[in-house]
């Protein structure tokens, strides 16, 4: 059932590690198929040396299992609390990459410096408030932790912003499908990277200028966009 | 004799350079037989490119060498006070990796910042005190940094807090099987650069908040673990 | 057509991501063909990982795409801009890389600290001012990225600074032949590194005293040059 | 002639870039024939992808070329003095290995916080004080730095202090043979990274306490040293 569902978000899993994004097995990606309210996620805790499309365990919006010997994720709850909430969206992934994991855990957004965070961010990537100890004990706390992400984007559109950090935790990445949800994990480890560098050199260092943003943002991003091959997914 | 032992100390030692978190020849993996009594460990200042299974140095819990040509790592006593005191655990890892290696140098305990670290330890990794002149130069040098390491744990349970940093020195970790013992060695050093960059962020940064740390502590420890696969060891 | 300067300009594209210079797509290099005016270059967006010499774009020095099924690189004006003023370089690279990225951003010119740095460079590495709104938004904004850099070598001779950070972006660096500037990214953000580091040892360090400076730089450059083969490229 | 040494030389010259320590050019690598007064250096400004053992150049301790077509490292003379005042070494290398070059290029030795640091030094690693403009321009550069190092060492053992900082330069290495010079030039970046780090968690960190230096040095070096396996060289 769904063999290309779960071959994608397969790809998208092994993807994680390739890239230098997931030390041991923390982290999982999901692709949604909105015709059926289905998605596929990664089992909980198996190696990513070990994983095969076939694993991918199979979850309906109402947080259903509907195919998989395996449990899914321990996140499952997050990605479909993002799923329900951000329509556009076609895949989710979470890592705990070491750059941005360490703004999340001081609880810092992250600034937004140069050309290369506005080809993917219109601002800074986004750090959720704290959970409180109810949400967290209260025996929902994966979807509580979607519920605190989607506090953040009340007034924020997540393609304009396809990125958060969740504070103590680490980021997680969506976008129009789950390979561009992978890129984007990429781009935000390399961004939080160049922007701790650069807080080093300076500490009081301001934003990139409004109007370089908006050239950044916009070459690659809606009806002006021209990076790019024309018809090619951004 | 005890061929499968002297292999899975084998695997644990190749596994070390692979992970990244071993230079030269700065470590060493040990794995006990609790029937027998004997632990295979590494030969001492030998290439891990050089290794044999056949190469691990067989040593019973008084501290004699039953089988092997080599030397074992001079470390063996530091191992041997630890399968003494710690009895649930089944392997011992010794590596110098760099960031937790720079903790331990500058003896300091490695805080507690966010739920990758609550995921292993139920609390900050430990740093011992610094050894006596009498203790390093008594002639029983690595046994007393056993004991110094045994210090920190009187109120600690080895399992909640897998990990120590000897001061000056470098980690050391543990784990039910040699395997774990390897895998929180990977943990330890991915933690340890998280927390140095977060500090770098926020020098005055506070611990995790305590309803945080349970809930991901207990996620992956005890009889509420719900991550992962059923009957799968954490 | 070109046959020759399509695969020159196609092995220093690919050469960037193999030197870790490049994250996913942000980068690119073009080589120039003096006699006939035209010059090769990446296309817009396309994977490194699916390149081809036959790929690659060729566009004249008015700007006109003359061979070329794609679109060259949304930078191609900065390239184009680059070559008509820099009479004797043959080559463009242009990337992202963190180090010298981070510097970038800062706003901040890489310090010449040390040796390394002044086998390469006759100083330190500029960084232009901050483009203008008008600059960014007018509808030239590579081209104008091209003349921000030509302000800051009105009194510079580019092979004796074969690089620039142009602010709040990233580097771009040349050469007498396109291989030459991927040398020139590699030591650029090596160069940066140890610069960085440098600094946090020492917030207030110096520059490299003039007389060494001169040494290393002529060591390699001009006519007294002895370093490597008789005859060679440097 | 001098087969075996050519290919010690070799063999060690390539280890340099396998190791990480190496960009482009940065570095070379010698192995001295005590009995015969010739050392084997790698060629100048050679490509480590393109070097053989039959390239490597042969020079004698007076300085001249006794066998090979290619110009020897322009660092030859440096080599050469380094030969003649430390009787017991068989092999020097020089790199710019990123973490050691920051400390070089600041000025400042690299302390000595740790074990791993006293398993190969008997204290911090000493930096060169600055080259004059004489010293630098009198023609004879590449044997002047061997002379400043020499000045570090008036109350040095080399053999108990295998490598040297040259400031605002990079650091040397030596050893009983050239490999073990090469694993120096291992441990003095690992060490030079660690030792950066701890100094970030703590600027005013002390030296390690001397009877934990003294144990570990000896543990390695001297009548009572018991690391590794019997008549093995350390």
């Amino acid at each position: 059932m769904l063999t290309e569902l779960k071959r994608e978000a397969y790809e998208a899993n092994v993807a994680l590690p390739r890239h230098g994004l997931i030390n041991l097995t923390f982290g999982n990606a999901s692709a949604v198929d909105r015709a059926r309210g289905i998605f596929a996620i990664k089992p909980s805790g198996v190696d990513y040396a070990a994983l095969k499309p076939a694993n991918m365990v199979l979850v309906d919006l109402e947080g259903k299992k509907v195919e998989g010997k395996l449990n899914p994720s321990s996140d499952t709850p997050t990605h479909r609390r993002l799923f329900l909430a951000f329509q556009h969206i076609g895949g989710v992934v979470h890592t705990h990459s070491s750059h941005a994991t360490a703004f999340a855990q001081a609880g810092r957004a992250i600034p937004i410096f140069g050309t290369t965070h506005a080809d993917y961010f219109n601002g800074d990537i986004p750090v959720t408030r704290k959970m409180t100890p109810k949400e967290i004990g209260g025996g929902a706390y994966e979807w509580e932790t979607g519920n605190v992400i989607l506090e953040c984007f009340k007034n924020l559109d997540p393609l304009d912003f396809p990125a958060v950090l969740v504070n103590r935790h680490a980021p997680f990445t969506w976008g129009k499908s789950v390979a561009k949800a992978v890129e984007v994990a990429v781009a935000v480890e390399c961004i939080a990277h160049m922007a701790f560098m650069s807080l080093q050199l300076d500490p009081k260092l301001k934003a990139i200028e409004p109007a370089l943003l908006a050239k950044h943002f916009k070459r690659k991003h809606g009806p002006g966009a021209y990076y790019g091959q024309p018809g090619a997914a951004h």
